[in-house]
């Protein structure tokens, strides 16, 4: 893969938390055999060489581990039995209110897309028929391109100026937030106003999209939004939840809103839940898995009622999500036992549609990382792809001659007529003169004999560039809905293929059915999710009958994608050099223990430090730690020191900017009293070290950490292979791990890069750099 | 509570590991100012006074972590990542069969108890329509009795005098598998074979019981057979899946086995996966999961693919589970915004009878605990309930007017005329007189009118209080199926009550309806499962429209029976004392810290060690510790020594076994090597220490340990607070977890039973006393 300079796109701004990594080895010369990343970490350039063997030191861990310090001890125990009980309920109003402002979010970005999308349909369709019989269609595409490159223009410039954060579908990033990693401003109120306006603006300019994986995202920033009870950007404190501002509580909640999302999108609240626990929750925890299916199902539930109301058909409920695939009857659609190879084959197809799609989007990516970071770039590459989209729609449409009866059953939003005769349209038009969900509808149900298979094939093939085009331009936008649209094309078109190899002349092959398992192939060979998928598919069809099936097509679509790229979503990850944690360590890692993993020596401070020490420590922008071993005393001499406990970067922001020193000359003790509030206060946007003033004076007031410091850290000891040390990381949702000797004694210090670091590569674990990008 | 003698019925013979408990302290009169258990330890009464705030000793724990010695580590090292993917695929392969096996298991049931039971209902009809019009029905009573009495006499002898474990559902004894108890001979091939002959025998003896919830149980044991590749009972070693023949890895299976149990039942693979998550696996695992899923899918695959062979309509598939609640359509049967209240009011309802179900059955299973606990006593109260079952089920239909015309559509298995007129059948007989099974379908989908309320409402409060009675006897049966045919009566009594409450006329309550919800009520509040519960209505319906009117019911039949009484699996659960570890650490728990739940002083052993000193501790049977915590040298006095590993009572036994000693007179290394295979061929039956002999020459041998200890057990420092010990316990599923000091000295050892000791009461934090019953 060829060296390219990189930008990272998730946050190509300076981050308030910008300056502080990890907590990385001191680089003062040791006498440890290793770490070219330290080399790197020296130099520091701004752009350094790309490859995909780089991990970025430039994203913080999120601390699932409560921090136990005698703050919060002695907090945990005033609180009485009631309190806690009264906690449980507010967790469930929280999650209640998720699922709601959820659900209506999905319902105002359906409606207005609807409205958006169908004035654009309107207006081009009566051009088009105002010019096909006095000629000048060139016109009616004129009009078609501007209203979409339009359309495209504001959602483009919203996010590749205000927030580049909110491009694409934001899976990736909530994946990331749910592994424990901090994608900076992920989960602000402002992403998801730019995510919501971006999306409606993309889908309404007609690009190969779906609306439905920007729910997830929406879900998790509401839910990040309401547990905390407040708004840092609105700097509105409404005083409630304050319980809940920490890393761990606040993970919940964002499990519940993703989860209420793609119930949202899919109607689908099992598979929601389902799909928060199989990418982000490590520890499966009973009443937190009832509290997130209990925020689908009113997500779901509102998103039925408003848009009951709005149809005009209150209290119907027939709109479980976004995107609704039709009733499948399974009567009429049962299954055969012979037709389950054809599904396997059909799923091998999918596999290797979604490897080739993961494979070309890869090296778009690469391009536009390397190319087109600039954000007026980006916006003109969106608007291309609009105009190429409308132009290449109404080429294909033009040259089309599928015309098909126009059915009374299945009327058609905007039937296209175009050079059909009377009573006919064009059936090229269904699958390009709509938006997506209805596409899918269409190749899902309409009659045996509504698409010509030269009609589908076309589709398929051009369809498919598009949407790889499309993915990872810097509009907000899903992933799903194409990917379900291409798969229903080629299903289908298997379906009639099939259908036509029988003899006897009945068509044995539903093209519907097929047309359904060629969705769930392809969708599954671009994303390689796996049970949640089944279920979402199973209730989006709201049939079970098709889960075997569907299984089987998804597995083996994994299977062979696995065999040649990762999923799309991880393809993406990787390309951010993000840290991400899988669910075990590499397989042949055993060979590795905690001494060779670790980062050593360590940065400690003594139980009572000098304030001056602190703040240089903190000030070191070279190295940047942000976890601190606390130690009985630090030896000047290289030698470990007894462990006694571990404070964090942030809690010491907090110490000093409430100046809470005990002032030696005076020879009493001032120390303020704080409280875990004052740290509650400042979650999660710590000021920087700079943003604090130290007098030179108080340099040289001393700070008790006893209090505040964790006194209880998970510690390992040395021989610890790597595995071991991965599972109690990953299961705990830990962010460092102190290696200790056999006395107790501080040796090294495990963080999540450390552990990110090795992988399995095509010839046996490898070990990635680490590079401050 | 009063005081009553107990007697455990899952183990009420001597086990072969029944000697060893889990680490407990030493009883040397320590300092330690506690331990009233210490006490109870001491004079160890065969039969103690039991009260609800005992937990016993006698269980041991399962190891769900890996034993990381020298040997198990080369082992990993050696294995390349070919042999990892060969080791995957035999996952795989397992799970196959897993789910093939539980579902051809299904299958035979279904078909055996269909036949057997349609024997009994035919003479029994044709003896009834002999008699009706001659007189003497007494006659028919009397057959019905005594057939009824046959049947469970077998089925009852068996479980009662070879294999009490196999009593039940096996449900509870599943969940404590999976939390990490080790409840003797639950997983055995004899336990499968009486466990399936039992509940064909109870099912077609007539009583109030379900053949759903054994079949978990028949899952699990399938599972834990399959995955080792060998049957212990039968003397058969295959020599495959050598890798698979240790805790951890069995559970994993034994996970995918429940969910393929499950799957079975009631045709609800996503339903089962749950199910097991929700019930045993703390750690989610993606890849696991999948498997789980894949198990599950292949079970009620086979199931159904068998069954329609049985049917005589070979790949029609339409049998996914043993009970089927037949096709409710989306379109009739929708719901409306203002049933919601009165659905969360029957979910109050149920919430309340299943508090009272499980009220009425905790004191009866205490009353069997202290009378009933002879095998003969338990076989005449089995036959003693089948008859009155019988008895008052012909009473019921014999004093029943309500007559019904019989339907072409809705033909019913067994019409019973009785004293209707021509071409009528008796309702009540519907009923009663049929496979519960089948009740329920009638209940689900039979007209509107098809039963006048009084026969609805005698039937529900006779088989509430038959099935009450029925659980818990010495017969192997589930409660899913009559808390279902239970709720669906009174449902669709509630059905048909709202429906005449409307004035006008049209019946806006279709009763069918209400009786789905019913029965989802009375379920919830007798078994308190949540979300797995919610999705196997679900997918038994096959109609994800009702998933939110279900979930509802559930949640608030939980919360109210909550209220009052546990669920009846936890129940039962405690009323065998199980050192069951729930999902967190209980709320006011922050208190305590290790110091104070651990046990202390230890008993340790030097890295290298005199196999006297071994022997004589492993014999020692007052203590019969399970761990060793391996220390650097034992001090005499009570100072601790530096920790450096940790050793099992298992790993000992092979150790002894085969004679690794060093003999130190001859002044060579003669210790011999031993392979980790000579460990898994002595999993899971370690002989006992009584049946190794050891010389007294051997008794002077030293034995190195270093090897085959785990050197680096997890630890934790004296301050850390129970709620995070709970958490680090849990999360990894420990078996010991070493409380050192801030030298790395071992100051104590916490356990299972230590963190399960204490659990939330009425009046705050409770602590049970520990018992050897």
């Amino acid at each position: 893969m060829a060296n390219i300079t990189k930008k990272v796109s998730w946050s190509s701004r300076a981050d308030e938390s910008g300056l502080a990594g990890e907590a990385t080895p001191l680089l003062n010369g040791s006498e440890q055999p290793r770490h070219s990343r330290q080399e790197s970490l020296r130099g520091r350039p701004k752009e350094i060489p790309h490859n995909e063997k780089l991990l970025s030191l430039k994203y913080e861990s999120l601390d699932y581990d409560n921090i136990e310090n005698q703050l919060f001890l002695e907090e945990e125990r005033r609180m009485s039995h009631m309190s806690f009980r009264c906690l449980e309920i507010s967790r469930w109003i929280v999650c209640g209110l998720i699922g709601f402002l959820t659900g209506l979010i999905a319902c105002g970005i359906d409606i207005v897309v609807e409205k958006l999308a169908g004035y654009k349909y309107e207006a081009v369709k009566e051009n088009i028929e105002k010019y096909t019989e006095a000629g000048g269609l060139s016109i009616s595409l004129v009009l078609w391109v501007v209203l979409n490159s339009a359309y495209v223009m504001v959602g483009s410039i919203i996010v590749a100026f205000f927030e580049p954060v909110a491009a694409g579908s934001g899976i990736p990033q909530i994946k990331c937030f749910l592994n424990g990693i901090k994608i900076p401003r992920v989960v602000r109120l402002k992403t998801l106003v730019i995510k919501v306006f971006g999306v409606i603006c993309s889908v309404a300019g007609g690009l190969a999209v779906g609306k439905e994986g920007p729910m997830i995202h929406s879900g998790a920033v509401v839910a990040a939004g309401v547990s905390q009870g407040r708004s840092t950007s609105l700097k509105r404190d409404f005083k409630i939840f304050e319980y809940f501002r920490r890393d761990t509580e606040k993970r919940d909640f964002v499990s519940a809103g993703a989860a209420a999302g793609v119930s949202a999108a899919f109607g689908a609240p099992v598979g929601g839940v389902l799909f928060s626990l199989e990418e982000g929750a490590s520890f499966w925890n009973q009443m937190l898995t009832w509290r997130i299916f209990f925020a689908s199902m009113i997500s779901t539930f509102t998103l039925n009622f408003f848009l009951s109301i709005h149809h005009k058909k209150t209290g119907e409920l027939s709109n479980p999500g976004l995107i609704n695939f039709g009733t499948f009857d399974s009567e009429t659609m049962a299954y055969n036992l012979y037709e389950v190879p054809l599904f396997i084959a059909m799923g091998a197809i999918g596999g290797l549609l979604g490897a080739l799609f993961n494979f070309l989007n890869n090296c778009l990516t690469m391009f536009r990382i390397r190319y087109v970071h600039r954000p007026c770039l980006q916006v003109m590459e969106a608007m291309l792809v609009a105009a190429v989209t409308a132009t290449v729609s109404f080429t294909m449409i033009y040259f089309c001659n599928d015309c098909q009866p126009l059915d009374k059953d299945h009327t058609e939003e905007y039937p296209l007529q175009l050079f059909c005769a009377d009573g006919q349209y064009n059936s090229m038009a269904t699958a390009f003169f709509n938006t997506p969900e209805r596409s899918v509808r269409s190749l899902f149900h309409n009659q045996p004999g509504t698409y010509n298979p030269q009609t589908l094939g076309l589709f398929t093939l051009t369809y498919f560039f598009l949407a790889c085009w499309t993915y990872g331009l810097a509009v907000s936008a899903g992933v799903f809905i194409p990917s379900l649209l291409i798969g229903a094309a080629w299903g289908r078109l298997c379906g009639i293929l099939l259908g036509q190899l029988s003899s006897t002349g009945k068509i044995w092959a539903d093209p519907g059915k097929y047309a359904l398992i060629g969705a769930a192939a392809q969708l599954g060979g671009i994303v390689r999710m796996t049970l949640s998928l089944t279920v979402i598919m199973m209730e989006a069809t709201g049939n079970v009958t098709y889960g075997f099936p569907i299984m089987l097509v998804l597995m083996t679509a994994k299977i062979v994608g696995d065999y040649f790229v990762e999923g799309l979503y991880d393809i993406h990850i990787k390309l951010q050099s993000v840290p991400f944690l899988h669910w075990e360590a590499p397989a042949t890692s055993h060979w590795l223990t905690a001494r060779e993993v670790m980062s050593s020596p360590v940065t400690c401070l003594n139980r009572i430090e000098k304030v001056g020490t602190i703040v240089d420590i903190l000030s070191n922008t070279s190295t940047s730690h942000n976890g601190f071993p606390v130690v009985v005393q630090v030896t000047d001499s290289d030698e470990p020191a007894k462990l006694c406990g571990l404070i964090l970067r942030s809690q010491l922001i907090v110490l000093l900017k409430h100046k809470v020193f005990v002032e030696l000359a005076r020879s009493r003790l001032t120390q303020r009293k704080l409280q875990l509030k004052d740290f509650r206060d400042a979650y999660p946007r710590f000021p920087p070290i700079q943003s604090i003033h130290v007098s030179q004076d108080e340099r040289e007031c001393m700070m008790d950490l006893t209090e505040f410091m964790n006194p209880t850290p998970y510690t390992v000891p040395q021989e610890t292979s790597l595995p071991r040390v991965f599972k109690l990381f990953r299961a705990l949702g830990l962010r460092h791990v102190v290696v200790v000797n056999d006395e107790n004694k501080v040796v090294g210090l495990v963080t999540r890069k450390d552990l990110a670091r090795y992988h399995m590569g095509k010839h046996g674990l490898e070990e990635l750099q680490l590079a401050q990008t």
